[in-house]
C-alpha cells in the first residue's frame, strides 16, 4: 500500500501544466514530465547522512486515467536528512487531503491554492526553512507569508505537520469555526507560527518586503565579523491576484530598489482567477514586470512535481544576494483533483463528498480524513528537535556576541523582547504658552527626532513628502540598498505599499517601531493597510500632516474632511488630533505606547500656538478641560475642539467670559481614550446636567452627536473643501470664533 | 526683439538633461544637444499649406551662461499650418511664462512640471488634439487627462491660449483663489475644459483608460463601414509620482490587456519627486515593466526641446493601434530657472521675484506678467475657427450617419446627451413578501440585468469576483481587446483601478453608467477612486456585497465594520443599505437617477427574506415606515434598520405588538436622502417626542447617536468580525431579536 499511495502516478504528470491540461494522454509528453524528476548536479541546500534512497517500486493504479509507471529515486540533500521520492510525494499529499478535508468538513475554504502549491510548501517547510516550532516567536527564523491568504490551509497543514502547538488535529477539524486558532484567513493575533494577516490580497507580498527590510536593517544594525547574529530569509507565495493589486508592485519596486537579497517570493502562476482563466484579465508578461523591478526570475515549469526543479531554485535565488527573487511556479490548482482541477470552481469552495472521494482514488490516497500517515508523521517529527537546536545554537551564538558586544546585544535584546528603555517618556519636548507658535506636523518632528534618540527600534519615513511631513531622522541618514544600517526609509509616492510595508516591520520584531506619513486625505490610498494594523494589533504610527482644509490652496482633492470620522469608526485604532506641542508630546507618547494598536496622527500644515492647559497627561485621558471659569461641574456651556480648532474654541471662551458666562473648554484629542476612562472622570468633563455643548472641528460632523448630544452644536464641514488661502476658507466655511459664540448663545 | 525673445538659446540647450545638468558647458554636449533639433525625415501630423518657414536668426544673449547660436529653421506640418521653430519656441515660453506668473501671483502652485512639459503641452494642445474650445463638451474631442495633476498651470495655460472662455487672464490672475475657475489642482466640475479632477497621483492615467475604454466600447458599437463616427484619441501626462503610485500599475497592465491603441501617455521623466532625485526610491525600468504590460514604448531623450522628437514619437503611437503607447520623455524639471532648474525646489513653490526675474532674463522674455505676444496669441487663434470647423464636419457627418443608422444614431444621441430614456423605471423588478428570500447580491444581479435592457449606456463589472458580486449581464459578452462592443467589463484583481477607469467612463458621455464591483470591505483598497467620484460629481454605481458579518467564515479580513459610517461621513455620495428585493430595486433607481452622486449600494451575501412594507418609493425617501400599529404618531418604541437587519427589527416589533406595544419599524436605506426630506416628513417618521428609540445594523454603531438620541440604543459591532458560520456570530456579537426586544424595553 505504501508503495502504492506514495509514488508519483501517471495522473498526476498529466495534470501537470502545460504540457499537457486535463488529462491529454500523450505518452511522449509524460515523459517529458517525468524525466524533470530526475536529478540534477544540485548540492542541496543543507546536508546531513542519508537515511534511504531505495528506488521507487512500479504501481498499478486503478481508474481510466491512471496508469503504472516508474519513478527513479531521488535523493534529495535536505534540512534533516535524504528524503526519498516516495514520501516526499506522500508528505505533499498529506498537506493536499488536510487542506481537502478541513475544508470539506468546514463546507467553506479555499482547497485549490493549497492542492497546487503543496510542493512549493513541503520543500520550504520540510526542506528549507529554519524555525523551532516550540516557539514560533524565536528571533532568527525564517518567516513565510501566504500573500494568497484565502489558500491558508496550506499554512495550517504545514504548521501541523511541523509540530506547532496552534494547529493540532481538532484546530484543522475546527477550521473557519468560532474560537478556533484556523480562521478563514491568517491571522498572526490568532494562531502562533502566522507571521501577519492576509486574505486581502496583494498585503502579504508587502508585509514581506518589511519583514526582509526589517532583517538587513538589523543584520547591518547589529552583525559583526564573524558573528551574523541577523540572518535569515523570507519567503512568501503570492498568486494571480497579488500580482494584479497595485500595492504588490509599489512593494516589490521598492525591494528592487532596496536590493532585499533574502526575499524570496514564490509565484504561484496557475492561470487561474475566481473569475476564470487570467487570459480574461491579465496578460501581461509577470517576468519582465519583476526584471523591469530590479528582481531575480526563475521560471519553474513544473510546479506539480518538479521538486528538484524547486529546490535548485531556491539555491540559485539564495546564491543572488544583491536582489530579491521571484520564482515562478507553474502549478495547477486543485492538483489532483479529476474533475475540478485547473477551473476556478476548485479555488473556494469545497470539492463536495464525491469529488473528495474521485481525488483520493485518483491520488492514491486510502486514509481517512484528517490521517496523516506514520513515515509522513516520523519524517517531519524530526522539526521539534531540530528547531530546538537551531535555536540553542543561535542562543549560543548570541551568547558569544554579548560578551563580545555588550552595548549592542542590549540594544537588540530590547528589539527582540519589544521592551521600550526605562524613561524613553522623559524624552518628549514639553512646550509653553511661550513657546512659539508652530504647525503640529514640524512639532512632530521634534518628537521623533526626540524619540530617535531614545527608541533603537523607531524608524520610518514617508511617501515622497518627507519635507511636507517632517519626518526626517536628522541624526540618520538613509535606508537605502549600500545603507541599510540607517533609519530614514524613502517609501516614494507608494503609500498603501508603505503601510503595509510598515506593517511587516512592526511585526519582525516587537521592538521596532515603524512610522510612516503622507498628506492625511491619501490615507485613503491606504486604508486597507491601515485596517491590517488595527485587526493584527500591529502599532504603527501614521503621521498625517495637511490635516484639514488649514492646507489652503491645493484644493478639495488634498483637504480631508470625512477622515477624521472614518478613523474614529474603525475598531482598535487610536485617531489624534494635537492641538499643539504638548498635544503633539502627549500623542507621540500614547503612540509609543499602544504596541498593539495602531495610531494615526492628524497634523496641521499652518501654525498654531501653544495654549494654556494642554498637556500630556491630558491627551492619554482623550478628553479633558483646558480652562473653565465654572464651578461645582456645572459651566454655562462647554465649548470642543479639537486639533487646530481648539485654538477658537478656547477664544471664543475667553470672549464668552467677558461677557459674564461660565465656559469649559474641553479638548477632545482623542475619542477612542475618553471611551475608556472612567465613568466618573467623564462626568467630571462632560457632565449629564450640561447639555448647552458646541463642538468645533474643521472636518465631518458625523458622529459628534455622541459627544454634544441633541441639544447641543456641532461646527464643522459638511461638503467638500476648495481651492483658497487657507484663512479665507476657514472663514467661508464658518469655522470661526464667532460661529462658535453664536452657537454657544444658542444652545445656552 | 521677436528673435530675441523666440529663438532656442543655448542656456536651454545646457539646461537639456541628460547631457549636462545644472549647467556643465560643455560645447560638445551643446553640440549634441543642438543636433536634435535639425529635422527628420518626418511627414507630419496633419498637413496643411505654409505659411512660413524663414530661418531663424542668429540671436545674441547677455548673462554668463548664454551665448549666441544659430538654431535651422524647422518646417512643421502641424494641425492649421506649418509653424515657424521660433514661433513654437515662443509658444512654450507663453505657457512657462502663463504658469510661472500665475503661481508667483498666488504664491502658491507648481511651476516646475509646466516649464519642464510646456514642449509637450505645445505640440499636443497646438498641433495634435481636435477640440472646439467654444464647446468644450463636442463629444468626438481627443480627451486630455493631466495625470499629475499638480501641473495644472500647464493645463490652465494652453486652454487659456487655445481660447476656452473658462480660462481668461482674469482667471489665471486667480489661480488658486476663492471661486475661480483655476483651482489648485485640475477641477472638471469647476473649469470646462477639464476632463477629469486629478491631483492624487495615479487617478489621471487611470481615467484616461476608462476614457479610451469609452471610446473604443463605443467606436465598435456605433461605428459602421464609412461611418467613423466615434473616433479619437485619449491624450495624458504622467510624471513619476503617477508610475510609482500601484494604481497606475494596475490601470496601465488593463490598457496593455485590452489593446487600447488610442491611448497615447506621455511619461514626464523628469527625474525629480518632491523628497528630491528619483534615485532615492525609485530605481526601477519604466519602460521595461510597460512593456511587460503590453505597451508600445518610445524614449523621447530631449523633452527640453526636441520638438520634432516628440512629433515624431506621436506619429509612430499613432501607426500602432493595438497597443496603448507610453511616450517617455526626459525634461529638465524647471526648465529655463538658472538656478532651481531640475531641483525639487521648483516642483511645489513660487520661484520668487528674483529667481523668476533670472528666468526671464534666461529665457530672453521681456514681457510683463500674463502677456501672451501677439504673433503668439495671433498663432493659437486659429483653434476657435477650427475647432468650430472640426465639430461642423463631425456634425455633418452625424446627419449622414443618422441618415443611414436611424437607431443607432437615436442610442448614440442619448448616451451623448444623458438622456434617459422615458419609461426606464418600469423595467425595475418588484417584489411582494411571497417572493423567494434572496441575498440582495443576487437581486441586484436582477436589477443590473433589467436595466441593461433598457439602458443603453449600462456596462460594468467585477474586479474578479463577478460569480461572487453577480454582476454578469447575461445578453451581453465580456469587453476584451477583440470585443469591446460588449457590456461585461473584466477588471481583474484591481480594486483602485475599477473605481478609477469607471470615473474615466462616466465622464467620457454623461449616458455612460458605469458600474463595478468587489466585496464591500474592499472598498477600501479603491477609496481613493470614489472619493473622487464623489468630489467630481460622477455617478458610478458601486455594487458592493457581502455587507457585513454575514458572510461568515471568510473572517474579519472580510467583514466590514465601519464601512457604512465612513462613507456616511462622505460628501456627495449616497450610501445605500437596501434590506430585500423592492429596496434593491429602489436603490438601482436612486443610483441610475443621481448622475452626479455616486451611489454605494452594500448587498448581502446571505438569504434575506422580502419583507412587507418594503418599497421603491420608501427608499427615494431614505428612510420610512415599513409598519406601525400606532396612532396619532406617538408609538411606544421605534426600531430602525437598514438592510439584512430590517428583518430583525421586524420580527422584534411582531414580538412586542403580541405583548401590547405600539411599535413603529423604519427602513433607514439612506441617511443621506432622508436628511434631503421635508422637516414635515422627518417628524412623520422619526417624531421628535419619541425618544425611544433602538438601532440594529451589523456594523459600526459610530454615528447612530443622531438617529437614536441620547436616550435611544443603537445595537452594533464594534470590534472586528471573526471567522465563523454566519448564524454563529449573529448570535455571538448579539446582532439578534432578542437583543432589540430587550433594548426596546430598556429604552421605553
Amino acid at each position: 500500500m505504501a508503495s502504492s499511495s506514495s509514488s508519483l502516478t501517471l495522473s498526476q504528470a498529466l495534470l501537470a501544466r502545460p504540457t499537457s491540461l486535463h488529462g491529454s494522454n500523450s505518452s511522449s509528453s509524460d515523459r517529458v514530465s517525468l524525466s524533470n524528476v530526475s536529478l540534477p548536479s544540485f548540492s542541496g541546500l543543507k546536508s546531513r547522512s542519508s537515511i534511504s534512497s531505495s528506488p521507487h517500486k512500479p504501481t498499478h493504479c486503478t481508474g481510466s486515467r491512471r496508469r503504472a509507471s516508474l519513478i527513479r529515486a531521488v535523493a534529495v540533500e535536505s534540512l534533516g536528512k535524504t528524503t526519498e521520492a516516495s514520501l516526499v510525494e506522500k508528505s505533499v499529499n498529506t498537506i493536499r487531503f488536510l487542506a481537502i478535508d478541513s475544508v470539506e468538513k468546514a463546507n467553506s475554504g479555499h482547497p485549490g491554492l493549497p492542492m497546487g502549491c503543496a510542493p512549493i510548501g513541503h520543500v520550504i517547510f520540510d526542506e528549507v526553512m529554519k524555525y523551532n516550532p516550540k516557539n514560533p516567536k524565536w528571533f532568527n527564523r525564517d518567516r513565510f507569508v501566504l500573500s494568497a491568504g484565502h489558500g491558508c490551509m496550506l499554512h495550517y497543514a504545514l504548521l501541523h505537520l511541523a509540530g506547532y502547538d496552534s494547529v493540532k488535529e481538532e484546530d484543522l477539524k475546527n477550521f473557519r469555526q468560532w474560537g478556533s486558532s484556523t480562521p478563514g484567513h491568517p491571522e498572526n493575533f490568532e494562531t502562533p507560527g502566522i507571521e501577519v494577516t492576509t486574505g486581502p490580497l496583494g498585503q502579504g507580498i508587502a508585509n514581506a518586503v518589511g519583514l526582509a527590510l526589517a532583517e538587513k536593517h538589523l543584520a547591518a544594525r547589529f552583525n559583526k565579523p564573524g558573528h551574523e547574529i541577523v540572518d535569515h530569509y523570507t519567503y512568501s507565495i503570492l498568486g494571480d491576484g497579488c500580482q494584479m493589486e497595485g500595492i504588490a508592485n509599489e512593494a516589490c519596486s521598492l525591494a528592487g530598489h532596496w536590493g532585499l537579497g533574502k526575499l524570496i517570493a514564490f509565484y504561484d502562476d496557475n492561470h487561474i482567477s475566481i473569475d476564470g482563466d487570467t487570459q480574461i484579465a491579465f496578460t501581461e508578461t509577470v517576468e519582465a514586470r519583476f526584471k523591469a523591478l530590479g528582481w531575480h526570475v526563475i521560471w519553474v515549469k513544473n510546479g506539480n512535481n518538479g521538486y528538484d526543479d524547486i529546490r535548485a531554485a531556491i539555491k540559485e535565488a539564495k546564491a543572488v544576494k544583491d536582489r530579491p527573487t521571484l520564482i515562478k511556479v507553474t502549478t495547477t490548482i486543485g492538483y489532483g483533483s479529476p474533475n475540478k482541477a485547473n477551473t476556478y470552481s476548485v479555488h473556494g469552495s469545497a470539492l463536495g463528498a464525491k469529488e473528495v472521494d474521485a481525488t483520493r482514488k485518483n491520488l492514491g490516497w486510502p486514509y481517512e480524513p484528517f490521517h496523516v500517515p506514520e513515515d509522513v508523521k516520523k519524517h517531519w517529527s524530526r522539526h521539534i528537535p531540530e528547531g530546538a537546536k537551531l535555536e540553542a545554537e543561535w542562543n549560543a551564538k548570541f551568547a558569544e556576541y554579548e560578551k563580545k558586544y555588550k552595548d549592542e546585544a542590549a540594544v537588540l535584546k530590547s528589539i527582540i523582547n519589544g521592551e521600550l528603555p526605562a524613561g524613553w517618556e522623559k524624552a518628549l519636548p514639553t512646550y509653553t504658552p511661550e513657546s512659539p507658535a508652530d504647525a503640529t506636523r514640524n512639532l512632530s518632528q521634534q518628537n521623533l527626532n526626540a524619540l530617535a534618540k531614545v527608541l533603537p527600534g523607531l524608524l520610518g519615513g514617508s511617501a515622497d513628502l518627507a519635507s511636507s511631513n517632517m519626518t526626517l531622522l536628522k541624526m540618520f541618514g538613509d535606508f537605502q540598498k549600500d545603507t541599510p544600517e540607517e533609519r530614514n526609509v524613502r517609501f516614494g509616492v507608494r503609500e498603501h505599499g508603505m503601510g503595509a510595508i510598515c506593517n511587516g516591520i512592526a511585526l519582525h520584531s516587537p521592538g521596532l517601531l515603524p512610522y510612516c506619513a503622507t498628506f492625511f486625505v491619501f490615507t485613503d490610498y491606504m486604508r486597507a493597510a491601515i485596517r491590517i494594523s488595527a485587526l493584527s494589533e500591529v502599532g504603527v504610527i501614521y503621521v498625517m500632516t495637511h490635516d484639514s482644509i488649514g492646507l489652503g490652496e491645493d484644493g478639495p482633492t488634498h483637504q480631508p474632511i470625512e477622515h477624521v470620522a472614518s478613523f474614529r469608526a474603525m475598531p482598535n485604532i487610536l485617531m489624534l488630533r494635537p492641538a499643539d506641542g504638548n498635544e503633539t508630546a502627549g500623542a507621540y507618547k500614547v503612540a509609543v505606547h499602544n504596541r498593539k494598536r495602531p495610531s494615526i496622527l492628524a497634523l496641521s500644515r499652518q501654525k498654531l500656538p501653544n495654549l494654556p492647559g494642554t498637556s500630556i497627561e491630558g491627551v492619554e485621558k482623550g478628553g479633558y478641560i483646558i480652562s473653565d471659569n465654572s464651578s461645582a461641574n456645572k459651566p454655562d456651556v462647554i465649548m470642543i475642539g479639537t486639533g487646530s480648532e481648539l485654538e477658537i474654541a478656547a477664544k471664543a471662551a475667553d470672549d464668552l467670559r467677558k461677557e459674564g458666562k461660565t465656559v469649559r473648554v474641553v479638548s477632545f484629542v482623542s475619542w477612542e481614550l475618553f471611551d475608556e476612562q472612567s465613568d466618573a472622570y467623564k462626568e467630571s468633563v462632560l457632565p449629564a446636567a450640561v447639555s448647552a455643548r458646541v463642538s468645533i472641528e474643521a472636518g465631518s460632523t458625523f458622529g459628534w452627536e455622541k459627544i454634544v448630544g441633541s441639544k447641543g452644536k456641532a461646527i464643522g464641514i459638511d461638503r467638500f473643501g476648495a481651492s483658497a488661502p487657507a484663512g479665507k476658507l476657514y472663514k467661508e466655511f464658518g469655522i470661526t470664533k464667532e460661529a462658535v459664540i453664536a452657537a454657544a448663545k444658542e444652545v445656552s
